[in-house]
């Protein structure tokens, strides 16, 4: 089956979790918005009279005569289909909870440069995103390591959230930490030796064939200051 | 089954989409944080050593062997178990589709109130609540209202989001109106014309014996300021 991804063309943003597992299963896709169609096309398909489901917003996933809405949904989905995830129930759900944990600390990542408003600029909310971010990189950033630490510690295989194998929720957490030294480089360089099973993870995603040459390639769209990762230095630190 | 629910024992919070669609379906469950052990049997089951498993935060749910966490996932494994959800693929990942869009919205309502720091008092960042809460209001409160009115319109069985039976995206839709309401009075007074098949929903769910037993119950806890729909009345206004 060809999958159909249909997400924003400039940025990495919340379709990069859903690439990144269609790159590791070598599956055939299309990234529509970044074809001749454009944004232009997705939007059309978004808010057509005519689609029983719409979804809310990107990313969303035509598979066959499915149209998947909402990136954790669509990773359950695709987890089963591309074998990213454990076959019986209980790891799949597990597998989905840890996704969805992952999915709220994006969301609190994204809310560091945006915590009023997403349709203001960063400029427009500087002094609110300062003291938000205090709090994150204090805060919760340690929180969230801290829990995919504990979480790795207890499954005997090195270097997998789950079993001895790479599941899903393993890409997006090598995503968030790619995304957090991109965006905060002296937080993570302070943080990174308390989290060594993260990081290990991290280590190994990037040192899969599929994974390495994606991320060599110009599928891969650089980090910027349009998507949830930004690097803006007045909010980095290294406490 | 006996199921067990864990959950913060003085709010409503994210726990209660679980109750609701456990109370709608009549299930035998036990809300283990209200029972003799409090909390504090919570943490611990939270915090062991020897849980394979564990949870990022309440609430979770404990059925058999499985202890399944995130509020959206718990509804995904109830929804096939007590029948509150479609049974062929497309539509459970539908309904999960809703449900995650749902949470989004809660998230955003949460927010109103701590947009800097959820380890803050709200009167420890006031100014910033402020400013968030009104985007909310003219902004988001539509835009998430008005994506539920159009799926709605689309389904030609009104007063559900799915087909012609109760499903529990249904329910969660419910909980989130009567908390809205709760919260910015003057605001839904002034959008609840605009909405009228989000409004009948709401009201259909109400009307269930099951669930209007439910929320005449002492099971039913009191709105309060602890919660994620809280009343501060310089959040509330009619734009």
């Amino acid at each position: 089956m060809r999958y159909e991804l249909y997400y924003w063309s400039g940025i990495q943003g919340r379709g990069e979790f859903i690439r990144l597992a269609l790159e590791e299963a070598g599956a055939d896709y299309v990234d529509v918005a970044r074809g001749p169609g454009g944004e232009a096309e997705m939007m059309r398909l978004m808010q057509a009279e005519d689609i029983a489901r719409p979804a809310f917003a990107p990313p969303f996933l035509k598979a066959g005569d499915l149209v998947i809405g909402q990136t954790a949904n669509i990773l359950f989905y695709l987890g089963a289909e591309l074998g990213l995830a454990p076959r019986d129930e209980g790891g799949a759900l597990w597998a989905h909870q840890l996704q969805l944990t992952l999915a709220d600390f994006v969301d609190e990542i994204h809310d560091t440069h945006h915590p009023i408003a997403s349709s203001l600029y960063y400029e427009d909310q500087r002094a609110e995103a300062r003291r938000r971010t205090e709090d994150f990189r204090r805060a919760r950033m340690p929180k969230y390591l801290g829990y995919f630490e504990r979480v790795l510690a207890r499954n005997a295989a090195a270097g997998h959230l789950i079993g001895n194998q790479l599941t899903y929720p393993d890409l997006s957490l090598f995503q968030i930490v790619t995304g957090l030294r991109y965006a905060f480089p002296q937080r993570m360089a302070a943080l990174t030796p308390h989290y060594p099973r993260v990081i290990a993870v991290h280590d190994q995603v990037a040192q899969r064939p599929r994974i390495a040459a994606y991320l060599a390639s110009p599928r891969r769209i650089p980090f910027n200051e349009h998507g949830i990762f930004r690097h803006y230095p007045e909010l980095d630190g290294a406490d």
